[in-house]
């Protein structure tokens, strides 16, 4: 592990615009002025992916993915030289590198390819020279020397891999807010930034929806222990610390709860007076399955004459898909009825001290129950609690357990633990 | 040589839009009904080039060339994926290449590389599995695996040497205009498109100003005889032949002139009095070379009591740093006088014909006198006779050399000549 040096990534919004890169390269240079290394990932500037893609389906009904992800690929690469020259502008000597240069390999599936290795040897060289290293992120190239790319947020993902294959100290993600959050800014106003997260409670909010990090990024930096740090690019480089994610600390107490997550792309699907056979439900999610749609929670009354209802969740734009398989399903299994629900939202409380703190759940029914907000779905799991609610109370639900949980005050930590 | 393979170069202004690129790739499906196999070359959608450029030079005073080649790279690459996405969508089996996976390997001499080899492998293996390859033009990779750029109009020159690698029976360059022209058409009303034009006179033609073929292009498909058509992407595929550039075949007649050029960026610079002494034309010299200043013609009077004056053209826009150089070589060599004349046009006539026909230089001077142009000064070579005269004059000029050489009419080939 190298302790001086740094892997920075700067996302689309980050890079917006030729006054945003100029910004950029001015955070950098004063990092680089505290006497740290620095490696940095850039993305596509905003709207760049998307205007891209766009031409791509206007092109193509089905457009091939190798094609995509050379087409893709040229965002970041755009980036990374613009960022580059803007360094060099500075009097710092800089260097450009695509996928291919940093020697970040994937296999074959392009549009989400994986990573199978990172040669860095030409960076390490370079890092010697003094040089700031500026990578095209989001991209590799696979065997047969084709471009491939990460998918969504994979600019993330390179960074974290990058700071890995280098022993970097750590991975500082730059984004436009400036940490995580208790809960969303914009439904809970007392929300509050936290300064420490685990990697087992940012990848339950991630998977809830935070929008801050890809789970996948979160993955890898937990697999490797790398400390990531979220961070406002928008800010000055010293005014804010960010949110750091690491491994959990034994020795320091854990807040019960760490924050509450909104999820409103959700839908509900139930089946009335399904059949009450064995295999019955295998013949409701096989097909499901096969189609590539994931079904969140699952729950099945218990049985009445031989009869149960049965629902689940899913996300909302898999919803009309699914109710046309549902339907054949439903015919199949001779269930009386299919019904749906698109105006639902999954509530979440994360917080890795629910393993050593009971009572979680119970206070979340109390507070949802004293708003009169009725939960039609419950999930549990060791860090998490999730409830589904009517869209319409979703702001309300999510402000009272902010009050409930007190999220807006710091937890004080002992100062024992400290040591 | 494979006699079904033909590679086929797109400009800017034919992938312009979304729009352009789809009838493209109508014209691909079109050419490949015929039964041959096709490679396209492409250059950066019409203004992609100049907007990544002008954002370099915005963010760096003094980009570094490497960093160019990156991100003027990616221009290219957007194109060839669009376009294999448009052509797969008609159904057709289609992959793009960047230069790297085409096997163009380049010297190392950013935004202006030389072509050192192509390894064309794997277009080879492609072409065998009867696949259209959409090559991205312009860009190649250098030993270091850095991108390489090949300069403006590289695109041509990547399509010659593309045909030349892989044997093809010709490489056609799509434009958007039909042709060669006699005479610019904008300047020479009835200026006829030339059927045929040989290598030598293409290359007059090029370095004279026309700006349809890059010299380089021409200069790589003379030493290999790859016959190259100029024709336009704007029309229907079968509706019109182009230009065809090619060896001249001499069993066939020439016609005497074959077209007539105008450059009016052209700027004159006279020293006067300069001493006539041995050395003096290098003192004057030397500093322009050094300052990478092209001078074009040069005219020395007979001397008069130990002096001289002396005239030379260059390009105007490098008017002025060769005036701030003159004027120092003036003082230092005891010229009296240094005058610069920004207001002169280059018209020169171009035909493999005169090699065998006298009389062309004369005919020139008569006409232009007859319509009181003056010739300020002159210059010829085996197939060329340039002259400059007044700006104000350079329509008048061309368009009567054109009617006294009666470049609108065809010239009628010897049926003897064909066989």
């Amino acid at each position: 592990m190298s302790n001086s040096l740094i892997v920075q990534k700067y996302g689309g919004t980050s890079l917006g615009s030729l006054e945003r890169i100029e910004y950029v390269a001015d955070r950098i240079a004063k990092a680089r002025k505290t006497g740290i290394d620095i490696v940095i990932v850039v993305s596509a500037m905003a709207g760049e992916t998307d205007k891209l893609l766009k031409m791509a389906h206007r092109l193509s009904k089905n457009p091939e993915r190798r094609e995509i992800d050379l087409l893709l690929s040229s965002g970041e690469r755009i980036s990374a030289a613009l960022l580059a020259l803007a360094l060099q502008n500075r009097g710092i000597p800089a260097l450009s590198m695509t996928g291919r240069q940093i020697g970040l390999q994937t296999d074959s599936t392009h549009t989400r390819a994986r990573i199978i290795n990172i040669d860095a040897k030409r960076a390490r060289k370079m890092l010697k020279k003094n040089h700031v290293i500026v990578v095209a992120g989001f991209q590799g190239i696979n065997e047969e020397g084709d471009v491939t790319t990460l998918g969504r947020g994979g600019s993330d993902t390179s960074a974290v891999a990058l700071a890995v294959a280098l022993g970097a100290r750590q991975c500082e993600i730059y984004t436009d807010v400036d940490g995580v959050y208790t809960a969303d800014p914009r439904v809970v106003p007392q929300a509050r930034k936290l300064d420490v997260v685990s990697y087992d409670e940012m990848l339950e909010m991630a998977s809830l929806g935070a929008k801050v990090l890809q789970i996948r990024c979160v993955e890898f930096a937990h697999k490797f222990k790398m400390p990531l740090i979220v961070k406002s690019s928008f800010k000055e480089y010293e005014e804010d610390k960010g949110t750091l994610i690491c491994e959990e600390d034994p020795k320091m107490e854990q807040p019960v709860v760490s924050g509450i997550m909104c999820d409103k792309n959700q839908a509900k699907i139930t089946l009335k007076e399904v059949p009450d056979q064995p295999g019955i439900v295998a013949n409701i999610f096989e097909p499901l399955a096969k189609a590539s749609i994931s079904v969140d929670m699952i729950i099945q009354n218990v049985s009445d004459q031989g009869h149960t209802d049965l629902s689940f969740t899913l996300q909302r734009e898999e919803l009309d898909e699914a109710m046309v398989i549902m339907n054949k399903v439903a015919k199949k299994i001779h269930a009386t009825q299919v019904g749906a629900n698109a105006k639902i939202a999954k509530i979440s409380i994360v917080g890795a001290g629910m393993r050593s703190h009971s009572g979680v759940a119970a206070q979340i029914f109390k507070t949802l129950s004293s708003h009169n907000i009725n939960i039609l779905m419950i999930s549990t799991s060791e860090i998490k609690v999730s409830c589904i609610v009517k869209q319409e109370y979703s702001k309300l639900a999510v402000n009272a357990l902010h009050d409930a949980f007190e999220l807006q005050k710091k937890v004080a930590k002992k100062k024992t633990a400290k040591k």
